[in-house]
């Protein structure tokens, strides 16, 4: 199969917002794309049904987005977080920037991001796109697959043939869940002790933010959390993020009096502002966080996996998403650099992407913990700071992870977790220094930190 | 439900080994017992159609089985075995005592255990056995299961009501499969990367053994090897571990030709004992490995797995039929502690076992480097040697960590795993001292690693 081959078919599983990207690239590469998608078209309907937890974007999705000339109109639906609002218990308020001024996050509606790349992928010329078909069966070996409409009665299947099929089917993936009966499949799926719920923060009587609009809120409380994230019309989505069991947890918060003394004595200066919580904490069905890890991605270099199908992950880095757009950046380059011969390009993208995808997957458990203490815990923030100083003295030198991980596309996340647990023994040591607290700014803890950093380079 | 209740029923999906025993257990403590097989009676059947891997018993094994009566029973179908022979690449045999003259493997034919732990269990006055039932359905909210009788044409369900079920339905586990719908449910399933398959040594002309019978065999050869575990029939089954893929493996070694060097190259001294090796190796199927590890083993206190349904794992060490053993004989201890209390003693049972078989489950993944690499590696048998030469000088201060896995039913396994790596850490340092191959058995050292054995305990 050659890209001058008229007849290499691909079938896409899911219109999501990677399905989407993945039939823009592939249509340029001159391929005949069927995008297949079980919901209706989100673009004729009112409200959004599926997943809905806000996104974030950052420089590897714009890296991506950058390449298919997309760049700019999908940031004039963004808002830019330059820094985060830590706030406290008591109502304090704590900003820490992102980066310098260019660097932000950059808060963004699924929905809106979904349907900006649906309407490019459908003015490609060769991409189809089918809704309400629900994947049915797949052969592994062919990757012939059916479909069922969902509209006709009774249900029929309908054959697809075609010479790869990608799985961009999201977290519950359909073919991963099929992927199950092939040989030798490695597969993890592992539930955080933590559910979430979407709250929201409504704009002003004149139709402007409550909050900063430019900054990511966080009250961080220890083993729970809410945040706020931005919409374009003047509304936030606030996330709580609480245990599924415990004290307090979504099953200890089972009456509004309950409830109503939680968020007073937790989130004191938000709870004014948002619409209805007590009522939505009681009655909105909590929604479970988990990460699967599968291997292989690719099967019989014929079907492979992308996306949150291959790496679903907790939302703590706002990287699932970037991490995807990565995943279709990267196959784009392999497409030119194996000049289409996908029997090198498959095995070269699982190589490529898995290791990284395991990568910002534990980076994302390991900084749930990071955020929820960071409001309360002296030491962590002290290690900031130092950081952030030595960053400012030899920026060549020193590159915080979240930097790394966030503004840094071209740091594959491997490596970029690699250097912060090497960071991280070294700022150990430094934590050591006899009265770090009184001496932290006196100039031989940066000579020592340096000498540590050196040392290792 | 108490033990006086005469209708309190229980399911057990499985009988196996684990299924066979719990249901003795469950018989003997008043329940009204369903053990349901989806095989034959395997003692009627001639061939023996399912996972053959023999298997060998320590100390957890017999802990159970004595509380049942049956450990001399059980013992007389066993060969024991006092040490591992490792055959190096040139020939040469190095003799590891397993312990003392008294601790020994046990090797046995996991058929010949399971006919006469299924025979046992048939001659429970409570325990009703069905053969050939397939479990179709299960709800997990009342532990109602249906099940296919596989002789019947057309198939027909048949409910049974139980006021609680076991799945001790095996590695391949269907109820744990069923599982899978539930809400919260963490699995995972994890290959390695080599398969194996069975050979055999026959028994010489006068029927007896050709290699010594009250030894393990190994021949250890880094990436894969051989082993040999004696049967009562003056055979030997071999089991070879090697790569799925890559050089050598399963893949590669594709004509007679390429395996006969194979064989004459790694296993020189064994081949012309093998059975028919060469078209084996060619012909038969390879059997995966692989680990499995869930959370919860509970559901709604109405439904819990046992054995390899919970926690298969790779067989390196062992012991994966001892855990489930282990878990037989705590269940049983934790029904009298909890006097019937079903709503304690599941949540107990998961606490007490789920710990310890990941504990199991991790050695046993890290064991198979080191049988590989212990002919090979200089390093590791000195280490070895200067263990053994402090545990037979302190022999309260250091048990080596196979000995607490193998020989100390009373030291969990968890316990075991934590005080093993804290001694390969005490080692590690050990190991560091300049010259130590030279001067290893100068007191010096062993005063050394006991002041390091003290600082920590």
């Amino acid at each position: 199969m050659t890209s001058t081959d008229p007849k290499a078919k691909i079938t896409i599983a899911g219109a999501g917002p990677v399905g989407s990207t993945l039939a823009i690239i592939l249509a340029r590469a001159n391929y005949e794309v069927n995008l297949f998608e079980s919901r209706a078209d989100l673009r004729k309907q009112k409200a959004y049904l599926g997943k809905s937890i806000n996104l974030v974007l950052s420089d590897r999705a714009w890296s991506a987005l950058k390449e298919l000339d997309l760049e700019q109109e999908v940031k004039s639906l963004a808002i830019p977080l330059y820094k985060r609002l830590i706030h406290t218990v008591n109502g304090e308020l704590k900003s820490q920037n992102y980066g310098n001024n260019k660097q932000a996050l950059w808060s963004i509606s699924r929905n809106q991001l979904n349907e900006c790349l649906l309407s490019h992928a459908e003015q490609e010329q060769r991409v189809n796109i089918h809704f309400e078909q629900r994947l049915h069966h797949l052969d592994f070996n062919t990757s012939c697959a059916s479909f069922i409409n969902q509209q006709e009665r009774p249900y029929q299947q309908r054959e697809i043939e075609a010479d790869l099929l990608f799985a961009a089917d999201g977290a519950y993936s359909k073919v991963r869940r099929l992927a199950q009966e092939t040989p030798r499949f490695s597969y993890s799926q592992n539930y955080m002790e933590q559910s979430y719920i979407e709250l929201t923060i409504p704009a002003d009587a004149q139709g402007k933010h409550q909050l900063d609009k430019h900054a990511l809120h966080i009250w961080p409380r220890d083993k729970f959390m809410l945040i706020a994230l931005p919409n374009l019309d003047g509304s936030f989505t606030c996330t709580l993020f609480l245990q599924h069991q415990g004290n307090p947890s979504f099953q200890s918060l089972n009456s509004a009096e309950v409830i109503n003394s939680f968020l007073q004595e937790n989130f004191a200066d938000v709870f004014p502002l948002l619409d209805n919580p007590v009522e939505n904490i009681l009655n909105k069905p909590e929604n479970p966080l988990f990460l699967v890890s599968v291997n292989p991605w690719v099967f019989n270099n014929k079907i492979a996996l992308i996306g949150d199908a291959a790496h679903a992950m907790v939302p703590f880095y706002g990287q699932g998403l970037n991490c995807s757009f990565e995943d279709c950046r990267e196959l784009s380059a392999l497409i030119e650099q194996h000049q289409h011969d996908w029997q090198k390009i498959l095995p070269a993208y699982q190589a490529q992407r898995k290791v990284n995808a395991d990568a910002i997957s534990k980076l994302a458990i390991s900084h749930f913990e990071e955020i929820c203490q960071q409001a309360s815990k002296e030491e962590f923030l002290l290690r900031k700071k130092i950081e952030d100083k030595f960053h400012s003295l030899y920026p060549d030198l020193w590159q915080p992870l979240y930097t790394m991980v966030s503004f840094s596309a071209d740091i594959p996340y491997q490596q970029a977790r690699k250097i912060g647990e090497q960071q991280k023994r070294m700022m150990d040591e430094i934590m050591c220094i006899p009265n770090i607290s009184e001496c932290w700014q006196q100039e031989f803890v940066y000579n020592k930190l340096k000498q540590l950093v050196e040392k290792i380079t």
